[in-house]
Order: structure tokens, then sequence, then C-alpha cells
């Protein structure tokens, strides 16, 4: 367990939650709090009981003892009281107190013109709606942190009235006043220079948090550590309302790695992709390849001609190790591709050619070879790695099925509907199998045709789904027709891989592509 | 046009190339400089011709007249001479020269590691091929900026050896040394302490080039702007190797709204969102919709308690106004979908809709209802034309045919040969015309079948060429299927023209797509 020196504070559950989009399950919410626990966070802010149905029934069931955490600490966020109620009997406060969480994040304006302008209170009222509720909670035994709302905004403003928010706060109890850059316009220069004012004001601990308006989010609170800030607020890749929030895991690598903080327990920051991507599926949305530290192009590289050099010393190459965050190094097949390349993509992918330097050989050729034809593996691994099998079992390594024959039609009728249908003929199994099925276009035709045909002696083919198609046209070189190039993502639970294909047609370039998933995807656990 | 005391370079086309998948036709390369040129940038880093043969392409057919800029100066890229060779007849510092390029940047190692490790030549011959190199390009009237390779990794290694090759540089003649975090590792507080110590120490104007590796590249090249950099690189949308670049959107939203510089020409910022969003259709990517400043969510408030206040002091709750960078704050209304918007856009396209507030309105309707559905006219203004033309003609707008039906076959063989053929049914002219075609995909066959159809009827089809074709596939909305959409760009001897097709069906979408192309190539030329 960490001490209480400094925060790593995730609000992925209320704050990220804002991002257009997501909408997540009471059961969802369960499984983000465990894997932000796995991260090994000091506190998982959960919703805003009272306010929000399905956040009181998260704070319900984990405290009911669906959720238990090893590292972390829940939180309930929720507002001061509201102007002119007491304290006791607002209902808002008192389903903080319903939540059983042990510690509450109180939001409250500290910019003036919020006060008197959407709050329409006095700031004297406001001050005492802080103090207030914070003395209530605190009395009930909780544990208090200030979320101060556009206190940057609200510093041009009027710079000492923030300053007063901070000082209720903490006579009233509370633990830590956080700096909320709420509507994200800050550069960590002004944030540096504020959080450092500020400090040498008052004297309760300060906690940063940031929104991503400017791109600088991670940048900001990374600034505000510098200044003496102890406590950090940020999402899981960095989701939040309009550009989003701080991302929790490019903060923590700063901290860690850079700025030399130990603010996780020993061993937990491995996990960080690893979660960063599980957490992207519970929301629904892609994960970004392009993430700092986690996205699974971090640490990509397309310099052919460099990967000797990557491969004698990716100190050279790589800001740092990428297995201390759970990612890994990815070398790019480009046209550029060499036999260090060939070697190191294969070692990644975890197929052996040590000491089979006439497959590597023989790779390199036709990689150049098919490139030169249009094809490009880079973003390919899947297509790739069957290319490297083939090889290695000198052509001979097995297919699941052989095509005979396959026939698309889309006829579009006089009166605008459009009809599709697509007929395989394949051998699987020892068996001729004919299949034809509908789609909305030629290749979803094809894929359910195929999986039709497939299904009895590949029931796994069930669970494969086309996530995504990519389409480039390729214009002809040396006076050839132009090809078309077609990328495929396949997905299971288990993963997903592309594959591509690449033909003057782009249905027979479908195909191809189509029939290296349903072969990738088919391949033994141990292969 | 700016004076040259602060350079926005842009190098997109060179190091954002780099990025995972990204693989732009020389057609390509030439709409994203128009774009950046239209946006303002000072400089546009075109790639590295002499060792990339599509690169060469480019800067000769730019050369040749087919890419006029009105604000930047395109520049090449391009390695100091090699070890041991002299520079005259250094093969790829003369395809610099041959690109005929008025700038070259030209990378430099700058960290003793790499010189030792990866170049593996001695720290004095480097500096002689930077001094060299730099005096040989100069020497032929070529302004010299110097990329300065692993600047800051080098610093950690040996903080006077970057400072010899700044100062190499500068005594050779080279204008800028461009501090270059190329492993992306560094952290603002980092960055600007380096600047300031080199700044005191050398005499030549230094520039920034950042990676994101930290989550800290727009931030990083802030912060050295305010510690005396007077020189920014970065790419559209951060495109890029690993996490990518500095994203130039973001940097100059900093630039000019946090730090007050005016860094481009009077009136091109409003053009940020429509330029970030076409360079991504090129780049076949989908936007980020939550990218700082130009993403679609930017300024997007999810609905709630808020709204009201958010109507009545919108500056209450955004950190800017959206309309500075051509955003607008409302969710899923598009840059297109203002009055203003469609009737600037119309004014550029020379359509006059003035005095016609009745036809603004309905185009502004079938522009929202489309996007909606998926459409998307950002990088098709052939469609977007037509559209505007028939609201102008009260939807009696005439068009050269009508499309019966049509049927595409598309039949691989059991000897693995692939046939495809399509039949149209049209009437034009009065005449109902048959007619079927082959072609070595569907989209050709159909294209193929439509010209021959029509060709009695305008000649001038035969001219008309399929120049690129690009598809993306589009997450359904709301429980409906995906969409398919598909840009098509045709080309004759005038120019050429993008048009737009969606539908679940690629194939649909790919005849609405060319059809708008066949109408929009038939327009009379006062139309």
């Amino acid at each position: 367990m960490l001490t209480d020196d400094f925060h790593v504070f995730d609000t992925t559950l209320r704050d990220g939650a804002q991002r257009e989009g997501i909408s997540y399950s009471v059961g969802d919410k369960l499984a983000v709090a465990r894997l932000l626990d796995t991260l090994g966070v000091g506190f998982i802010e959960g919703g805003w009981p009272g306010a929000v149905p399905k956040d009181t029934e998260f704070f319900a069931r984990a405290a009911d003892g669906e959720l238990k955490l090893e590292h972390a600490t829940l939180v309930a966020f929720g507002s001061t009281r509201k102007a002119g109620v007491g304290v006791a009997v607002d209902a808002q406060v008192r389903a903080l107190l319903d939540s059983r969480a042990s510690v509450v994040t109180l939001v409250a304006k500290s910019d003036v013109w919020h006060v008197e302008r959407a709050l329409r209170t006095s700031l004297e009222e406001n001050l005492a709606m802080v103090s207030d509720t914070v003395s209530f909670l605190v009395g009930e035994g909780r544990r208090v942190f200030l979320d101060c709302e556009h206190f940057f905004d609200g510093y041009a403003h009027d710079r000492d009235y923030g300053v007063r928010v901070l000082e209720a706060a903490q006579e009233a109890g509370a633990d830590v006043g956080v700096l909320c850059d709420t509507n994200g316009g800050m550069l960590p220069m002004g944030i540096a220079e504020i959080v450092a004012e500020v400090r040498s004001r008052v004297g309760i601990r300060l906690g940063i948090h940031t929104q991503d308006d400017t791109g600088c989010a991670v940048a900001n609170t990374l600034a505000a550590v510098s200044a003496g800030v102890t406590h950090v607020q940020g999402t899981a890749n960095g989701y939040g309302e309009r550009a989003g929030n701080a991302n929790i895991f490019s903060v923590i690598g700063g901290l860690v790695f850079k700025m030399g903080l130990d603010v996780l327990p020993a061993g937990t920051i491995g996990e960080s992709q690893r979660v960063a991507h599980a957490i992207a599926e519970i929301a629904n949305l892609a994960p970004d390849t392009h993430a700092p530290y986690v996205g699974s192009s971090a640490f990509a590289h397309k310099a052919g001609l460099h990967a000797s050099a990557i491969k004698m010393g990716p100190e050279l190459y790589n800001h740092m190790s990428p297995e201390l965050v759970g990612n890994s190094q990815k070398i790019l097949i480009t046209e550029m591709a060499g036999r260090a390349s060939v070697e190191l993509k294969s070692a990644e992918l975890g197929v052996d050619v040590t000491g089979r330097p006439e497959v590597v050989s023989s790779v390199v050729e036709r990689v150049k070879e098919r490139e030169a034809g249009g094809w490009s593996y880079e973003a390919a691994d899947a297509s790739f790695e069957l290319l490297v099998r083939d090889e290695l079992a000198g052509g001979s390594f097995s297919a699941p099925f052989e095509l005979e024959s396959y026939r698309a039609i889309v006829d579009r009728r006089e009166d605008g509907t459009v009809v599709t249908e697509a007929t395989v003929k394949v051998h699987a199994d020892g068996r001729r199998v004919i299949s034809t099925a509908e789609g909305n276009g030629p290749v979803n035709a094809l894929d359910r045709a195929l999986r039709q045909a497939l299904g009895d002696v590949y029931p796994r083919l069930a669970e494969f789904e086309l996530t995504d198609f990519k389409v480039r046209i390729l214009p002809g070189k040396h006076g050839t027709d132009a090809v078309t190039r077609v990328l495929i993502e396949t997905a299971d639970a288990a993963g997903d891989w592309t594959t591509v294909g690449v033909h003057p047609n782009i249905i027979e370039a479908s195909w191809l592509a189509l029939a290296d998933a349903v072969r990738f995807g088919l391949l033994p656990p141990s292969a």
C-alpha cells in the first residue's frame, strides 16, 4: 500500500463519462473500477449518487460487496449544499452520506462570474455553502476533497476569491483543494505560475484537474506537480467532455518515468496497456492506436533503413522501454524491409525464424515482390504472419479450406432497392460445399456465404466479426492498371487482427483479405 | 504576406507521412499542400526528393506549375552528405538541388551516441558533414534550416556537442537550428530549461520539433516558444510516427489564442477545421472528433442542467469562441451547416446565392440531414456544388441522364480468373439505352457501361478519368447498420473534381458518387 503523500485520483466513471457517446451500465462501472484498481490508482471517483440513478445503484452495489478494491478508495462526487438551504436537509448532500463512500469530492464555484451569473447567489453565501457542506460531511466522518470549478478562469477575474474558497474549505476540514481548469483553456506556463502563487497564499494541500481543450491537459497536470501539487486527477484514455480530460496513463507515465515519482504501488504500472485497452472495450470505443505509452503504435517504427540500428540499440530510438507499460516495440514492414526487420517482426509475432536464414531470405523476397505489386504489410500483421508461416512450412502450410469459385451480384432495381447476393464453392474437411447468402454489399454477402459454407466444420467462425474495412486505389505503375488494396480488421473475444488483399478487382482484393482473416483466425493457439 | 519573424513550419507531408497506414499519392500530396497553404502556414516540407521516388515526382510537378502557393514556401528535406563523401558528388544532396525547392531542411546528428553508434563516424566528421552540406546548398542559393536530430537526448549525453553542431551550421550559413525531440520523451519544464540554456550559448535562430510520446508535444512546442524559439514544426492532426508529432492546429491555436502571437496571415485561422478534416479525408483516416479546437466535439456540451446557462453565457463554458477556428458549439453540426459557411463556400465555387436566403436555408437543412446519415462534403466540393445548384433551381436542375436500373456481377472462376460485367439501363436525350461493359472491378464496369450508354449524347465523357477512389466504413448510429462512404476523384484536361456517395452497399455508394462525377463533369462551363 502506498502512503498518502501523492494522490492519483481517477475520474473516468464521473467526469470521463461526460464524453459524447459513453454510456456505462452499472456492471460496466464495476468492471472499470476493478481495472483501475489493478493499475493501482489511489482514488476512484465513481459517480454522483443522488443525482444520477445509475450512480446511486453503483455505490450501493459496491458497498454491498460487489467491489473489492486492493489499492484504491472509492470516492463519491457531489455538489455543495444549495443556496439558502440547510445542509442537513439538502437531499443531494444526504445522498452522499447514503452512498457509504468514505471519501467525498465536493464541487464548488470559485469564479466570481460563475457565482453571480450561473449560480446566481452572493459571494458570501457561496463561501458559506462550501464551509457548511465540508463541516457537515467531515462531522459525519467523511474525508473531503474540494473541486474548485473554473478556478483558473476565476483567478483572472478576481485572484482573491478562489483563495477565500480554499481557505473556507480548509477551515471546515477539507483535505485537498483541487484547482480545476474546467474550460480547459490553460497552458503549462500559466498553470505553473498560478499554482505557485496560490501555494504561497494557502495552507491546504492542492490538487489539479485539467481538460484538454488546448491539447495540454497532460502537460498542465505535470506542470502543476512541478509547482507543488500532490493530487492529480485524470481519466482513462483521456475520455471526457469536449476534447477530453487529462489521460491518466500519460499522466502516470510522465510522473513515474519522466519525473521519477513513485506514484503507483510496486509492479502495477506494467498493467497500463491492458487496462487502457480493456476500458476502451467497455466504453465501446476503439483504443487510440497512437496514444502515448499504451497505444499499439506508440513504439512502432516505420524506418526500414534503420531497423538494423534499432535492433542493435533500441534505446537510441525509443524514449523508454515499452515493456515497462506492458507495451512492445513494433516494426512496420514496409517497402524498405530488410532481413533485420523481418527477423524482429517475426519475433514480435511469436514466430521463431532463428537459424532459418533461407526462410528469412524468401520472406524478404516475397515481401519486396508483393509490395512492388501494391501489397502493404505495415498494417496487416496477420497476413504477414501467414506469409512467414507459409515459408517456414516450405509452402505446405495447411489452409483450412480451398476456394473453387465465387460469384457476387449487385442488382439496383427500378424502384431504387439494391439487392446483393454471393455464392461460394469451397472444399473443406474433404467435402465440397456450395453456399449462397445475401448481404448489404458484395463483401458482406461473400463473408456470410463463406462462413455459412464453413460453419459446420469450424464453429469458431461464428465468433469472428468483421470490424473494419478500408479500401485504397493505388495508381498503376509502368503502364499497368491501377490496383485496389483492401485492409480488413476482424475481431473475436480474444483480440483482433488485420489482413490485406490486393488485386485490380476490389471484390477479389476483398476476398483475399477475407480468406486470410479466416485462415488467421482459425490458426491453432500454439501455431 | 507575413514577415519572416515567426515560422509556422508544417511537415505533414514528410515526417507526418511516417504514421502507420498513411500512404499519399503524388496527387494527394499536392492537395494537402494546397490545403496547408489555405491555412496560411509559412513553410510546407514536401518530402525527401532523391530518397523517396514519389517525393521526387512531387517536387517536379510542383515546380512545373501544379502547385501555386499563396502564403507558403515549399521546402525539401534531406540529409547532410554521407561520411567520407564529397558534398558536390553526394547523389542525395544533388537531388535536393534538383528538386528546385528554394528552402532545404537538412537533418543532422547532434547526439554523440547517435554519431558514434548509429552513424558510426567521428564527431569531427559529423561536424564537417553539417558544415560542408550547409555551405554547398547556401552557395547554390538555397535557404537552409538544420534539424538537429535527437537534440534533447544528446544534451543529456554531452551538452556541448549539440551546441557545436548549431555553431557549425550557423557559420556555414544556415538560418535556423531546429532542436528536435526525436524520441519524444521530453516534458515542457525540461524543454524550456534546455532551450533557454542553448539560446544563451548560440547566436543562430532556434526552432522546435517535438513528438508526442509523453502526450506533451503541443505543450513542449509552446514552452519552447516562451523560452525564445521562433520557428515551430508540426503536422496536420498530429500525424506522425509512434504517438505522432505536435498537432499543428493545436500549436497554432495556442500561439494565436493563448499566447497572442499573430503567426498566420489575417483571416486564415478560420480555415482550421475545414483544413484539418479535409487532410484527414485525403489521408483516409477518420477525423479525431475530440481534437482540441478542430474536433467536431471540441465545443460540444452534453445537454443537461447547464444547457440554458451555456446558451445565455457561452463564454462561461467555452475557453474561446469556436467560430474563430471555423468550429461551432452545437453537437453534430459541422462547419458546412451554418448559413455563413454555405454562402462563403458557394461564392468560392462560383455559385451566386446572394439574395436567396431560402436557398441557403434549404441547403443548410439538406446538408445537416445528409451529414447525420454519414455524408461528408468537406472533401467533396463537386457534390456540394450540385446540391446548391439543385436547390437554386428549385429541384428542377436538369440532370444529363436518368437511371432506370443497373446490375453488376463479379465471377471468380475455378482457374482463378476474375470476370466482372455491369449492365446499366438509362434514359438520356429522350432515349432509353441499355449498355453492358466489362471492367477490372464492379465500379470500373459500371463506369464503363455508363459512359458507353451516354457516349453518343455526351462525347466529352470520353475525356473523364476516374483518378481516385476512397472507401470508408462508418459505424452505424442508433442501432442502424454501418454505412459506406465513397469519395471519387475524376479528372479531365481542365482539372479534377471530387464527389461523394453514401449507402450501406458499397456498389450503390460508388454509383451515387459516379453519377455525381458525371453530372458535375458535364455542367456547362457557365453553369
